[in-house]
């Protein structure tokens, strides 16, 4: 049985907190993406990797991952997401889970190289009237 | 003329109602796919084919396509949905037509198999408050 | 800071208007897609050349550039979007900036081309109550 979770302005809050945070995300404002999370949030966003922690670790942790990756390669990449899924928890928060794919366009190429495919699975809460992550998991479909 | 056709609140709750469906499909829960029909549901899935009928006879319908298809390669599909329009119907229903891609990840592939590119035509009604499919058609792009 | 920028309403408005305007383009009817814009709607959709003018102009330009780009080769172009991200603007318009993805589908061939990945900037206005296009701006990824 299909049941709808969550209200209409939830649905739509959070649809609108996605894409401007991936929007900041992928237009290289690591600090404000760091800064959509809880003081105390954990990113986990490599499978094996332990989670990056607090909005601090965050940031520093997504510098450095760009800086090794991509460093003198000055790619673009996007980061999609589809079929978000939320619901209530107990305390309060709210899971969300959505499918999410990695465009990364090289200068001059039309074709963008496309995956990992991704679910993100997050832990959303309010602070002060907006909604932050208090956790971000992201599993790579190859990997199952 | 571009017009707006439904309620703010029928759109969130249709692409909630999507977003559920297809993960479930996609998490291989053919049942609660199925279950997302009324009673006497038709899933034209495959163009040629005649349509899968009745929720038991989609589930048993998916059941065997991904036995024939997948049995031995542990894919993981995607069903990515895009540009959802509904309109309401005459009868009382909705016609809702979406585009919609798919998506076979490989185990320890990061670049997914992409395509078909389809096009979903559903009519979607109301059984004691819920959303379900009276009918579901895909179409694939190419071979229009 | 990540902050939701409009009402749930507008927000689903133009996600409708968007996914209308899309399948009509996608379907050929450069009319609609054209008036879509207001009568002075400015359309700019490939880097490096001047903006098509009017709705009108707007549509003449699409079928002639559809004529010399895919005359003799029937394919099926779709237009997804993702991460729409609103703004009021000062003077009473929206600002609107999302992400595109152009799919190219070839006769026979079950896997779509895919690109370019672009970013679309819209500035949406109301005439009669109706959200229309003022402007039209599509970049592409790889031209950066």
């Amino acid at each position: 049985m299909i049941t709808t979770g969550v209200s209409t302005d939830l649905y739509a809050e959070v649809l609108q907190f996605y894409a401007r945070q991936m929007q900041a995300l992928d237009g290289g404002d690591f600090q404000a993406y760091a800064d959509s999370f809880t003081d105390d949030g954990e990113f986990t966003h490599s499978p094996g990797l332990p989670p990056a922690r607090t909005r601090a670790g965050i940031a520093a942790e997504l510098t450095e991952f760009h800086r090794r990756r991509f460093s003198g390669t000055p790619v673009q990449r996007r980061h999609w997401f589809n079929h978000v899924v939320l619901d209530h928890r107990l305390d309060g928060g709210i899971d969300s889970t959505s499918y999410a794919l990695v465009l990364t366009v090289h200068p001059g190429q039309k074709q963008p190289e496309i995956g990992p495919s991704c679910v993100v699975r997050d832990v959303l809460v309010r602070v002060d009237g907006d909604l932050r992550l208090a956790s971000r998991r992201v599993d790579h479909d190859q990997d199952r």
